[in-house]
């Protein structure tokens, strides 16, 4: 399946008044990592949108092992694990070094916006499937 | 067990280009319901602080049924679902109207802050156990 | 001219690692001082974008003079103090108790949403002008 | 003076339901960028905490001239334009391509966290001095 890396260095803006990152921002790199991952196969989410369609959240989860501080260097694996009909799943995986400090997953689903700016979902297309699902 | 119930708008910080609530926003109201919740049954989270305790996050989880927009009225509620030894869980309900629009936890541990800063999960006590249990 | 005054404690989400508010967070608050000042004058933003209108920024600033802490009681006073022929000028004050620790101001234009996605500064209408010039 | 440049795209998070980027996200990636000069001259914001100091903000200004979208690729370049006994003056330009769509500046002071957490304003040091007044 598709995955992407990324590391970036934890800033300080992540923080809070316990000097950790404050925990809503892994699911920020989580939205980050899942935009990258598609951005690499080479459909872009800006693509996505132009061609009508998008990949909201249908459901997200983190645990939460050792916290991280300001200026960590921090690697985030973001990998697609299961493509259902409509629905997908990609699994992040958070590290600093060897130390794997956060897991979670993000499940997307594939919608049409239709033109009242509502959305409906769809069958994922074989291209995308595809894109996605490639080694 | 305790509970919380808070009244908002959706900020216009909130919302992203698809101009409904950016996903780890949810975790932020969580946070803050959570924060709330402790305020209302006497004690503070900055009284807990002060005492030289925290209760950190082990995982969270939402699900997301239908998108929020700007400016529409959230109503959160936050309970305490659970607790056990050294952690315990809030569930958290985002409405608007009488509609679900959100549904999750927080799964939090017991931590005592010490000298060098790291922490170290301990009991909750029966004071605080008291505190977050009662209806 | 309008004005507008909201009361409400530091979210922990607001800190970062030196304990104090992370001054963006500041200028969240002047976007939600701003928001609030035209939904009390009775031209919510909602109805603003339906008419097909905007107000983005041109400019703004602040001066700090004091650190906010954890769950600190902030009052944000928000006033319209200048209003141009497409532009005008929100002040906002943010105290704690009788203390200002942060002023500053945003200058916002005046914005037609065209059908491509555009925008076209345009006057300020009567309409708006009487609504926010009113004391 | 030391500057530092910086390149990274918009993130989906930044952006707000008007589908540009929300104001207050330039002043995180002020924040950033001044981070990352001050790890560029080899004094990282880490080792100045280490060391018992900090930079916190002043004063803060930016002008907006055009907004920025999604996946729009940004430069910001942060130069120190002055440096005082106390305080010093990092100015930020962010662009798209050739064109400059945000101008700004963070004044920032030296201060010296006290044992007891409080700051107090001190001379720049001269080592420091040096470091960011360097070409």
């Amino acid at each position: 399946m598709a995955e992407n890396l990324k590391t970036f260095p934890v800033q300080w803006g992540d923080t809070d008044a316990a000097a950790i990152v404050f925990y809503p921002n892994y699911y920020r790199w989580f939205d980050v990592g899942t935009h990258d991952l598609f951005r690499s196969v080479g459909y872009s989410v800006s693509q996505m949108l132009d061609d009508g369609f998008a990949v909201p959240l249908v459901e997200a989860q983190a645990q939460f092992r050792f916290p991280l501080k300001y200026d960590d260097e921090v690697t985030l694996l973001s990998r697609v694990v299961e493509i259902r009909v409509r629905t997908f799943r990609v699994e992040h995986t958070v590290s600093r070094g060897e130390d794997v400090c956060c897991e979670g997953y993000e499940e997307r689903i594939w919608v049409r916006i239709l033109p009242n700016g509502q959305i409906r979902a769809e069958p994922i297309p074989d291209e995308v499937r595809g894109l996605i699902s490639t080694d």
